[in-house]
């Protein structure tokens, strides 16, 4: 028995109004479906990306899309200066910001040893670089303007496991997931919350499957794999995402949250893969079983 | 600056119409607030503790305040048939049941090496096995009846820190963490999920602070310890667990979501201490501060 | 390429001289072969279990293998009369105790719906009360003597994760495991310290194997489940806890090491599985990969 | 009571003959200490850091204290082909190298508002970046040698709880684990292990002391925060990390052990801070408390 996905909005209309919001890789994907939804329940919205066409297309849909405001600029996040020249832009704009979600990010999958140290660095430099560049921006723009802010940090569930095959995304994660928490400790008193939400698998239109060779997506499959017998919702993620956005998360700092239908702790835990044990055969096994000492 | 409390309703008018919701131990405190937020969203309420006449005003006041059905009874949760009684009287008032809060739990703040075997015992009978009971009783008629379900399981921050001083709870709460995670990943298949919340310092009534001798309550003060200046205020905390009891959170499984305005990160973070440092003095040090090799 | 095992003695001789460790559950499995290398070492052992002649025996054999005093004695850990009697018979024999391991421990490899009330608090009380009692009862006695001492716990890779089919024992093993780190903050005074080890797979005759189906044989196949390419050696796991039982390992405290060849991490890692894919695969992927963006 | 420290080698000698390891940073602090224990255990050693006199220097002097082969070499681990240069350097004169200890690191202590980008990127590329830089050039030749190896990392007990005051070293450590656990799972079919060491308070000469205003000393004494009631001793560090660099910790793949004095632990519980509550204190309050429902 699956759960069933969840695609209603759950938060009340008009909880962003007067709100700015900064989604970096807000065009598209996950991004995407957090930032529109933020702009949906009222909130301006600044999405950036590298291409400038296409950012400028993504924005014009989704402000045809919610009826809100929302502005696209062309901004590599691994450029200091490109970043402080999109806060500064969206200052200008709209008064002020109050959230940023670190949402850009970039992936190899590949054996480690098959990468160049180039390969490595450029996913480290966009997401690890690309959002300290963004939180460092942001942030002395809100202490010096004593201005409350709150960030989410896109991270993953391998963030702190670890993962082959995705190294510099794992490694850059985890650094994110630790300024998360070290900024939530230190920013605090400045009226700044920071947290992490960690997202299983809501697919993507193409890049994933694309990727993917066939013998691989039964290993893949996500009946098998995940508890509740299903991939992510996009409004799943972005409902979590909006609430950790909006002041009704005001005590939330810090942490980092989940949503993976209970992919990682059904992979991670010893005995769950008895799950492939018939019923009757545990009826065969418990006939025969004893405590076990030992 | 502190970050001001949220004291709104998050969820939509009727996000439980038609559900009940059993929350052990919901006649007060923190159990209450839940409880109740759930009740005012439309959702039936079946709320238990130890003392039939307390639960039994509990109730009455609470289905007054709300004007949702409010049913309380006798049941310690250490005893499996008070439970199972339990249960199948809620079922039998309101047809089935959607969600179970294992809220009930006790704590000594007592140095370990003053606690006799039978008071460390109590309070990994009432936490622990209190929890396993009702997480048995309520999941076997679940997976019984082939319907879905949800449970919210309350824990500490300190579940798995440890702490001292509170040893027993440490311990219980530890391993209710560890059955929320273990079944998120073995029932999921039954379409029932589980999570927990840890939340951080949330005063009730008298309490806590009857307890604390005056000269400790400096250590204490949450706007010394805690990065959002402030404890917690219950609506935040309803908040969170009306929205992991409800369909919204539906791919959230196995998680645990801490809520105490970063206590814990600020706590644990070797450098944080740091903090008692002016603003004077780090002018000073920078001066004469060089990267550290090391 | 596996990782060859170690069979070598690491410490040197005349580690425990004069040392007197404890080791509950010690007369058979990974409690002996810890217990065994301890008094190789120069320590005297006391080991306990359930039945008086099979402990009598193992002692005897232990004593006969190593020339060191081994002393047996009945005793169930779940009574802390049992426990205290244990102590003060190895306090009596041998002068004083100056470590204890706290091995016993009992598993129901079961789905959680079909286990009684009765059989989950067996497994807690043999291995989470069984553990605070022998605790709280040595402790107290070095507190009060003002000695130090070294405690070491033996928990699972799931007492963090949590894992399904093994839900008493995770659950223990969590509260095993906050033990350990609670106290080891809290009685740090006293000159105790605390930790735990969380092994893998180290087979041990019979018990595992036996309860097997052969189907499930292969999925939990070392050489598929485990980067190293094996399972455990009983002499590393030996190693380990002489080390940590040692002065040593005196600046280690309330930390728990896993010595599972790296399973728990394969086994979390999201894209773990992609081992399975061939390096021809991957040479055709690579062709046609770029960074994802999302 | 505090537990006194320990500064006998633990491990035999001759551990390390016929092997070859590398200390990044090994020509001071807990580099060296590490680096001159496996070169007294009989190993080969190579140490490298950014100054050639320095490191020559340290070489010479560490050749002499202990009689074994200690190679210098100046590298700058940010930079690829200078790390190329030290293995095949490594390789050239010793043949193989069997270990690499990532251990070059440097730290700012500083509220991070001040940081500038270059500041805060010149920690992450030394840490981060130059551990990465490490691990591919060591490990494909490793992979491509089909050779066996190891590596040990040093991180911090930040690393995961995060810290504020030391953001860019926090948020590379984290990388650093993610890095160890992620290689553990990844290349352990090529016979490669990976573990990292999370060093609590080890003192180096005036690198911290001398940064540390006088009115801070005391939030920082070791025998408040540290329940073992002291700082750590090099050797305790230099046994520990022979040990896992060694063949005796072969089942010990991904894990990170902490060896702090349980410095975090006690940090981070929640009620820990009753410490200051007194004796009679602690009488009074048991005198007046119950169990605490909630």
């Amino acid at each position: 028995m699956t759960i069933p996905p969840c695609t209603d909005s759950m938060l009340k209309d008009g909880t962003f109004d007067g709100k700015t919001i900064i989604v970096t890789g807000g065009g598209t994907g996950l991004g995407r479906s957090m930032g529109q939804y933020i702009a949906q329940l009222g909130g301006n919205l600044v999405i950036c990306g590298r291409r400038a066409d296409v950012i400028a297309e993504s924005a014009a849909e989704m402000a045809e899309a919610t009826g809100a405001n929302v502005m696209g600029q062309a901004c590599d996040v691994r450029d200091p200066e490109q970043v402080e020249a999109l806060i500064d832009a969206a200052i200008e704009k709209f008064g002020s910001v109050e959230g940023l979600i670190n949402n850009a990010a970039g992936n190899f999958i590949c054996p480690t040893e098959r990468l160049s140290y180039n390969a490595f660095n450029t996913i480290v430099d966009i997401v690890l670089r690309g959002t300290s560049n963004c939180t460092l921006a942001m942030g002395k723009r809100w202490i010096e303007a004593e201005q409350r802010g709150s960030f989410l940090n896109i991270v993953t569930t391998y963030a702190w496991t670890g993962s082959g095959y995705v190294v510099p995304s794992a490694v850059s994660k985890a650094g994110v997931l630790a300024l998360t928490r070290s900024l939530a400790s230190e920013w605090g008193k400045y009226g700044i919350r920071l947290n992490a939400v960690a997202p299983g698998p809501f697919p993507t239109e193409g890049a994933w499957s694309r990727l993917m060779p066939d013998a691989l997506k039964e290993t893949f499959d996500a009946s098998h794999r995940i508890p509740v017998g299903r991939v992510g919702e996009h409004q799943e993620l972005a409902n979590l995402a909006a609430y950790l956005m909006s002041d009704y998360s005001a005590y939330i700092n810090g942490d980092c949250i989940t949503i993976d239908g209970g992919e990682w702790v059904r992979a991670a835990g010893q005995f769950n893969g008895l799950e492939a044990v018939s019923s009757e055969q545990w009826d065969q096994l418990q006939a025969s079983m004893k405590p076990k000492k030992g």
